[in-house]
C-alpha cells in the first residue's frame, strides 16, 4: 500500500468522496477535540502525576497517532495549510515526549515507568509504538518533514536494542499486533532494512517455543489463541482469536512476506485469509463475530443479532486484502476489499461523520431495539476509542483501495469514480458505481502503461469496448491491456448488475432458511423507518423477487433504494405458544444499503431474511 | 408446599419414579462425596486458616444445606435408616458451627469475621441461611428430631435482631433470595409468627427508598434490576435480574402472601409470573436467557443456541407456579408445573443422575458442537454447584408438584402414575402419562373428599368417566367431584394426546419461522444421534407432518420417540455466499424428548425446526 499514491487519486463517486469530504470535515475536528477533551492529548506533555484525573491509559498513545496520521493522510489528498499548521504542532508535542534514550510512551513514562516491557501480552506498548510509527511515515510523506520520522526512527532503533534474539534482549513480541505492519512502512519510506528485519523478527519469534507469554508473564497458555501466539505464524492456517490483532497481524506478515519474498509467510497469509474470506465472514465483510475476546469463533459461525463484527477489524481486513492484492494481483482479495468498504468498512460511521458503530450487527429485532440494544445506535465516543479515530486514517485512504497505480502500470481495482493522474499518464473514471455498472475509462494524458481493469467476481455478465469496439472479455480476474495509450482514447465497462438474492453456505446456522440482498457489491438491508408497522424479523423474501430501484428519503442523493414484495407478521398479540401457525400478510418492502442503516434515527433492522413469502 | 405430604405419595410412573430412585441412589451420594472432596463438609470444623487451601467459599454452606435437604425429603419418600444416621451426622457438624450469638457461616467466621453483613449484595450471606433454614425444617419433617431446626430458629432470632427497621437495625435484605420463604417453612414447622414477620420484612423493605444497597454498599444504581432491588416488590411488573434470584424471591412474596392474605402482594406474585409465562420463558419452561448475569432480558427474547436457562431458574419457576398453584387453584400455574418438569426440569440432569447442565439451550447446532460447545455435555460438578446440590433435593419431592392432598380434598395436578394415602382415604392413579393419555383413577380406600382432577392447558379433546358412565366435563381447569368415595369406584381420564407442532409468538424472532413438536406436555428435539449425516440445522419439518411414535435404543424403557419425514442438507460443501441456494434432501427424522437428550454422548441438538418442508 502506497501512501504517496493519494497525492495521484481523486475520488469523484457517489459514495466514497463525500465520505472522505466528511472525514476531512467532520471526523478529524471531532476526534481531535475528543482527544483534547478527554486528555489523551496533553498526556504528551507528560506532566500528569499520581492522583491526578486522566492517568494516560495504556492505549491513548495510538488513539492520538491514528488522528495524527489521517491529518497526514487528508492533506496528501488535498492540502490545507490550516490543518499543516495543526497537524505539526500536535506532532511537536508527540516528538517531544520523547526520552533521552528514544523511548516514547505516555502511560509507562509517567504512570508505570517500572514496568516499560513487563507486560507485552496485555499492555499495548509495542502497538502504541507502531500507530505512532505509521502516522510518522504518513507526515513525513505528506509534508516532507523529518522529525517526527526521524524521531520514530529513534524509537524503533531503540525497540531493536531490547528485543531479539541476542545476549540479554528480550525475545517477545507485542500482544497487539500492529508494529510489524507500522516498521516495513518505515523501512519502505527511509529504506533502512533494519526495520524490516526487526518486523521480520516479531513476525518469526511469534508463538515460537517456548512461548515468551507463558514463561515470562504467566500468561495463560490456553487463551495465547486470542494473541495468535499458539504456534508460529508459518503454522497457523486458521484466523483466530482478537479480530484486529489478527488482521493487523497478517497485514505485516504480508508486507514483510512481499518485501523479503519468503514464499512460506505469504503461503500462511493466503491460508488464513482463505480462511476468513471462505468461512469466517459475514456477508458485509464483518469478521470477529463474538463480543466475547472481540474474536473470530470458529468456520461458519455468523450470528446476525449478536454479531460483534468491529469496525476496526473490518477495516484491518481491507488492509490485509489490499496487501494479498498487491503483493499477488489476484482479483479475489479485490473482491474482499471491495465487500468490505461498502458494507462494514463505511457502516461503522454515520453519513455526519461523528457517531460510530463499535460493533456492526446484521440484525437489531424490535424486541433488542425497544430495550435499546447497545449495538443500536452510533456514538460519538468511546472509552477505547480505536474505531472513530481509525476512521480519521482510513477515510482518506479510500482512494487507495479503489486504484493502484505506477508509471507503467495502472490497474483499476474497484472502479469508482475518479481520476488517476500520474507524471506520465492521466487516466478519468467515470460512471455511478457502484449504483450503476456502466464505466468508461478515459486517457486524459497518454503515455505507455499497462490498463488492468477488474472484473468483479460478483458479476455474472459484462461487457466491453475498446474506443467503441467490443474487446475480448476475460474468464476471471482482470481485462489487462499494455498499449501507448492515446489522449482522448477509452474503455467502456458495462456491468450487469441485477439485485439478486444471496444465500450463505447452509454450514451457517443463523443464515439457514434465510437470503440476503445484494447489488453489485452493495449489501442491502430493511430498517423500519422504511418498513414501519410489521415485525421486522418476521419478513419472507421470494425466491424470484421482483425488484424496483427507488429513492428513499433521509439518504444522499443518488442512493438507489431497493423494493419488492413479501410478507411479514403485523403484531406480536397472542399467546406465547400455540399450535396455530402466526398470520403473515403480503408486504410492500424497502431495502436500503446496509453501509447506511441508522442515519435516520434508530431502528430495527435486518439483512438476511427468511425465505419462502 | 407441604413437605410432610412426600410421606403419602408414592410416584410409579415411568419418568418421574425412576428419576427419583437414581436421586436416591446415585446423584445425593455423588454430591456428598464432591462436597467432601472439594472441602465444603469439612469447612464446618471451623478449623480452616489464613493460607491455606479450601477456604471456605461464600456460598459453600448452601450447596451442603441443599444435600442435607435432600437427604431428608429422600428419606420422607423411602425410609433408610443407614442414610437417616449420615444425615444426623452431618446435621451434628453443621449444628456445631453455630456461634454463640447463633450466627452460622463458614466463610464470615473463619475468613472474614470482620466483614459480616457487609455485602449484602454479593455476599450470599442471608442466602445461605436460608438454605440451612430450610433442611432444618426437612430434616425436622423426617426424622422428628429438632437438634438442626432449634439451631435454625436460634440463628433467625439473631438475624431478626440485626436485620429491621428498629433503631441501630441495618434495613438491608438479601442480595441472593432465598431465606424469604425458608423462614415461612420455618414458620410453619415451628408456629412462631415472627419467622412470618422476617419474611414479610425482607419481601417489603426490598427496593425501599432509599436503595440500601447504593446508600450503604455503594453498589451500582444501573445494576439494582439485577437483584430485583430497583423498586418495591409491590411495584415489579416484570421478571427482570438474575433468574435464580428472582424465581426464589417471588416464591417467598406467594408464601408469605398466602400466610398474610395480602391481596396486593399476591397480585405482584402474580403479574410476574405472567410476564414469565407469556413474554419470557422458553417453551421448555427454561427461564433466564442470557448467560451474562444469568438473566431475564426481555419480553419474547428467547435465542435458542445462546439460551442460558439455568437448571436451577426451571427448579425455581416450579418453586414459584407451585405456589401459585396452591395459593389460588388456578390449572393455568399447574400447566407451567408441568411444562417444566417434563423438560427444562429434566434435562439438567443426566438418567445417570451424576452429570448435570447448568444451562439448558434448546440448539446445539454442529459447528458449536464441533468446537466443544460449552453448554453441550453435562459435568459431574461446577466451581458453584447450585445446580447438581439442588437436584438432591428436587428429585424426592417430584411428587409434590403431581398432587396436593388433604384429608377432604384431593387434588391430581399432574397425573403421572402414583398412589397417595392419608390416613382419611387412598387413591391410586394409574397410566403411562405423560407417553399416554388415559388415566384411571382408582379409589383403593374411602372416604368423604373432594377429587379434583386437572384437565390440562395442552390438551384439546378429553373424556372423562365416572364407574363407567360418561361424567360432564369442564371447560377449563378441574373436573372435580365431592362425595363420600368408596372403596373400587373409579375415575377415568382419556386425554386426546397428538404429538402436535407448536409456534412461538411472532415477537420471538429466534423461533419465527420455525416450529417445535410436543406431545402432551413433553417437548420433543432432534438429536444428531438419531438423525447423522445431516446438518441438524437445516432440517425443515411439514406443516402437518405424520407422526410414528417409535423406540429408539439407549433410552428409557417405554420412552416413545416420534418420527417423521422432512428435508434437510446433508454437506456444507461450497462457497460461503452464492446465488444458488442450498440443496435440501428428503430425510426421515426421528425426534425424542427434549429432557433426555446428550445421554448418549455428545450431539448436535435442535428443538425449533424451520418450517416449511
Amino acid at each position: 500500500m502506497n501512501d504517496a499514491l493519494l497525492k495521484n487519486i481523486r475520488l469523484q463517486d457517489p459514495i466514497f468522496a463525500p465520505r472522505q469530504k466528511t472525514g476531512r470535515e467532520v471526523t478529524i475536528p471531532s476526534c481531535i477535540r475528543r482527544c483534547g477533551e478527554t486528555g489523551r492529548i496533553k498526556a504528551f506533555r507528560l506532566q500528569w502525576k499520581k492522583g491526578e484525573p486522566d492517568m494516560p491509559h495504556i492505549y491513548w498513545d495510538s488513539d492520538v497517532a491514528k488522528v495524527l496520521e489521517g491529518m497526514a493522510a487528508s492533506l496528501m489528498v488535498q492540502p490545507d495549510p490550516e490543518l499543516e499548521k495543526q497537524l505539526d504542532e500536535l506532532v511537536d508535542l508527540v516528538v517531544s515526549a520523547q526520552q533521552p534514550d528514544g523511548y516514547l510512551n505516555t502511560h509507562f513514562t509517567v504512570a508505570e515507568p517500572e514496568k516499560r516491557w513487563a507486560s507485552l501480552a496485555v499492555c499495548h506498548e509495542l502497538y502504541c509504538a507502531g500507530h505512532l510509527m505509521e502516522a510518522a511515515v504518513a507526515h513525513y510523506e505528506a509534508t516532507g518533514k523529518r522529525n517526527f520520522l526521524d524521531c520514530m526512527c529513534r524509537y524503533a532503533d531503540y525497540i531493536a536494542t531490547v528485543f531479539g534474539r541476542g545476549e540479554g534482549q528480550k525475545r517477545g513480541y507485542p500482544g497487539h499486533e500492529e508494529i510489524e505492519l507500522a516498521l516495513v512502512k518505515l523501512y519502505r519510506a527511509t529504506g533502512e532494512k533494519r526495520y524490516l528485519e526487526l518486523a521480520r523478527y516479531f513476525v518469526e519469534e511469534r508463538g515460537a517455543s517456548p512461548n515468551y507469554y507463558v514463561t515470562q508473564e504467566g500468561f495463560p497458555e490456553a487463551s495465547l489463541n486470542y494473541l495468535q501466539a499458539g504456534k508460529p505464524v508459518r503454522e497457523q492456517t486458521e484466523a483466530g482469536g482478537h479480530a484486529v490483532r489478527a488482521m493487523y497481524l497478517f497485514s505485516g506478515v504480508t508486507d514483510v512476506a512481499a518485501e523479503t519474498g519468503d514464499p512460506s509467510l505469504l503461503a500462511a497469509a493466503k491460508r488464513v485469509f482463505r480462511n476468513v474470506s471462505e468461512r469466517r465472514m459475514y456477508i458485509t465483510g464483518g469478521v470477529g463475530s463474538t463480543r466475547q475476546g472481540e474474536a473470530f469463533t470458529h468456520d461458519f459461525s455468523l450470528p446476525n443479532d449478536t454479531a460483534y463484527a468491529e469496525s476496526c477489524a473490518a477495516i484491518g481486513l481491507i488492509f490485509f486484502a489490499k496487501r494479498l492484492l498487491d503483493a499477488t494481483g489476484k482479483r479475489e482479495y479485490a473482491d474482499i476489499v471491495e465487500r468490505v468498504l461498502y458494507n462494514n468498512g463505511m457502516s461503522g460511521i454515520s453519513l455526519r461523520g461523528d457517531t460510530f458503530f463499535y460493533a456492526n450487527p446484521l440484525e437489531i429485532n424490535q424486541t433488542s431495539f425497544d430495550v435499546g440494544h447497545v449495538y443500536s445506535t452510533r456514538q460519538p465516543w468511546f472509552n477505547t476509542s480505536c474505531c472513530p479515530t481509525n476512521y480519521c486514517r482510513f477515510l482518506p485512504r479510500l482512494g487507495l483501495f479503489c486504484a493502484d497505480a505506477s508509471p507503467d502500470h495502472l490497474r483499476i481495482d474497484i472502479p469508482a469514480a475518479m481520476s488517476v493522474a500520474l507524471p506520465e499518464y492521466e487516466v478519468e473514471i467515470a460512471g455511478r458505481y457502484p449504483y450503476d455498472g456502466k464505466i468508461t475509462v478515459t486517457i486524459r494524458r497518454g503515455g505507455c502503461f499497462t490498463l488492468a481493469l477488474r472484473i468483479p467476481g460478483w458479476c455474472g455478465k459484462y461487457s466491453i469496448t475498446l474506443n467503441g469496439n467490443p474487446a475480448k472479455t476475460v474468464e476471471k480476474g482482470y481485462w489487462t491491456r499494455k498499449k501507448n495509450w492515446q489522449a482522448g482514447e477509452s474503455v467502456t465497462l458495462a456491468l450487469d448488475m441485477p439485485a439478486e438474492v444471496i444465500y450463505a453456505n447452509p454450514g451457517v446456522p443463523a443464515d439457514f432458511g434465510r437470503a440476503a440482498i445484494q447489488r453489485g457489491p452493495v449489501v442491502y438491508c430493511l430498517e423500519s423507518v422504511d418498513n414501519p408497522d410489521i415485525l421486522l424479523h418476521t419478513v419472507r423474501i421470494p425466491a424470484e423477487p421482483e425488484f424496483t430501484r427507488c429513492k428513499v428519503s433521509g439518504l444522499p442523493e443518488g442512493t438507489e433504494a431497493l423494493q419488492f414484495s413479501g410478507t411479514a407478521v403485523r403484531s406480536a398479540d397472542g399467546p406465547l405458544y400455540s399450535t396455530e401457525p402466526p398470520h403473515s400478510s403480503k408486504v410492500r418492502l424497502c431495502a436500503i444499503p446496509y453501509a447506511l442503516w441508522q442515519n435516520r434515527g434508530a431502528s430495527s433492522m435486518q439483512v438476511f431474511l427468511l425465505t419462502g413469502a
